[in-house]
C-alpha cells in the first residue's frame, strides 16, 4: 500500500471529511483531491484536515481549460490551492475547442502559451504544472492534448521541476508509442493514475472507466514502465463510474484498494 | 460532384436497389458499398446493378477483424467480392482485442501477419488492402490500428499497389501528427472518407458521427492535405448516425450531397 493513493473522484459523493477519515482508517497513505470539494469544505480547513489525518495530498485536480475565458485567474488560484494543500502536482486538463471553433491547432498553441505564462508563478509557489493528455475522444470538448508525446512536446520547453506530465492508464493505453513516450518522459512524470477501459462506453463517455483489472488495460505493465522511466511516486486510482458513485464511500474505497493490490503493485 | 461518393452506410436502411437508383438519378458518380447488403442482394446481381447504373464502386467495406476466428476465409471472400464488384479498394478494419485479452501488442502483430498472408491473394485479384485506422475509442472492441502513422508502419512493409491506407476525417482529425502522416502516406492513400465530429457521444459511440460541416473537424483542410499528398480519388461521405438512419433514403442522400458541396470541395 506504500504507493497507493485514493483519488477522491473515485467516490465522488463521499464528503471530504469522511473520505479523509476513511482513508486514514484504512491505512491509505495518499489522497488525490479535487478543487470543487476542497473549495466547498474551505481551502485552509481542508489543508488542516488532510494534514491532521497524516495523509499526503498526491495531486490536485485540476487546472487548465486554457481555451475558456478567465483561464489565467482560475489557474493562479489553482496553483495557490495546490501550494496551500501541500501538494506539488497540479493536474492540468487543457480544455477542448472553444464553442463553434474548428481551430485545433490554434487551441493547442493557446495551451502552450498558457503554460508558458503560468510557469513562473508555479515555480514561485513550488508547484509543478502536470499536463495530462486525455484520451482522443475528449479532444473536442475537454482536452486538445491527446497523447503523451504531445504533452511532452509542450513540457520539454520548460524545467522538469516546473512542468511535467501525467500518465493515466485510461487515457494512454491504446497508443502504440506509449512505452517509448513513457521512457522519454523520465523525470517529467509528475503523476501516475490508473483506471481500466471497458466497453460499451456510456453516453457522453466520461463515466465509462473501471477499476484496475476489470477491463483490457495492461495496468501493471504500464506501472512497470513508469517505474523503469524513474518514477517513484504515488499511484493514484481515479475512476469515474456511475455505478461506483452510487455505492457508499467505504465500499468504494475497499473495492479500490482490493483491485489496486491485485492488479497494480 | 466529380469526386463525390455516397457510402451506403450513410443511409443504412435504404435498400441497395433504391440507393443505386437514387444515386444514379442524382448524378452521383460513385458509391461505397458494404458486404452485408451486397450479399443479401446477391453479389453478381449487385455487381450488375451498379454497373448498369453507371456507378463506380469506390470501396467495399469491409474486411479485417483479424483477431476473430475464421478471419482468413472471411477475408478471402471479401477480396473476391471486391473484385467482382469492380472496386480496387477493400477497406480493412483490423478488429479489436479478442474477448478477455489485454494483449494489444499481440493483436497488432496478428494484424500485420494477416495482411502479409492476404497480400498475395489481393494482388492476384487486383484488389488493394486499405488499412483503416479507427479512432482510439474503438481500440478495445473494433480496431487496434488507431492512428494513420500506425497504419502506415504496417502498409509500408508492402507494395503500395497492394496495401494502402484509408484516411477518414472522423477517425484522424484529433491527431497532432495527422498532416505529417498524410504527407508521408502519399500514394498509399487508397480511400478518403469524410464525417464530422460532434459531442456528446452517444452510448456505444458508434453512431455519433455527423455530416461534414456539422461538427468541429477541419474537413476541407484534410481534403486539401490528401490532395497535396497526391491523392486524386473519390471522396466518400460515410456517416453513421441514428437520426440520419431514421430518415428516408432520398432525404439522406440530398442532405449528404448538400453538406459535401458546402464543406468539402
Amino acid at each position: 500500500m506504500a504507493r497507493f493513493s485514493f483519488n477522491q473522484a473515485t467516490a465522488k459523493h463521499w464528503p471530504l471529511a469522511d473520505v479523509v477519515a476513511g482513508c486514514a482508517a484504512a491505512g491509505v497513505p495518499g489522497i488525490g483531491l479535487w478543487r470543487e470539494p476542497v473549495q466547498e469544505y474551505g481551502l485552509d480547513r481542508a489543508a488542516r484536515l488532510v494534514r491532521d489525518a497524516g495523509l499526503a495530498v498526491t495531486s490536485l485536480c485540476r487546472g487548465g481549460f486554457f481555451t475558456a475565458p478567465g483561464w489565467r485567474d482560475e489557474n493562479r488560484r489553482a496553483i495557490e490551492e495546490a501550494a496551500t494543500l501541500g501538494t506539488r502536482e497540479l493536474v492540468l486538463v487543457s480544455g477542448g475547442l472553444p464553442p463553434g471553433s474548428r481551430d485545433v491547432d490554434g487551441a493547442r498553441r493557446q495551451v502552450a502559451d498558457a503554460i508558458a505564462a503560468l510557469a513562473p508563478e508555479a515555480r514561485a509557489a513550488g508547484v509543478r504544472l502536470a499536463i495530462e493528455p486525455l484520451h482522443p475522444m475528449f479532444c473536442a470538448d475537454r482536452c486538445v492534448v491527446t497523447t503523451l508525446g504531445q504533452a511532452l512536446d509542450i513540457a520539454e520547453q520548460f524545467d522538469p521541476a516546473v512542468v511535467g506530465v501525467v500518465v493515466d492508464t485510461y487515457h494512454v493505453w491504446w497508443d502504440d508509442t506509449v512505452y517509448a513516450q513513457i521512457a522519454r518522459a523520465g523525470d517529467r512524470i509528475a503523476a501516475f493514475q490508473v483506471a481500466d477501459w471497458v466497453t460499451p462506453l456510456p453516453e457522453g463517455v466520461l463515466l465509462g472507466r473501471a477499476l484496475p483489472g476489470e477491463g483490457c488495460v495492461e495496468v501493471r505493465r504500464l506501472r512497470e514502465a513508469v517505474d523503469a522511466a524513474g518514477y517513484t511516486g504515488p499511484v493514484e486510482v481515479e475512476v469515474f463510474q456511475a455505478d461506483l458513485w452510487s455505492r457508499p464511500g467505504p465500499d468504494v474505497l475497499a473495492a479500490t484498494i482490493a483491485s489496486y493490490l491485485a492488479h497494480v503493485p
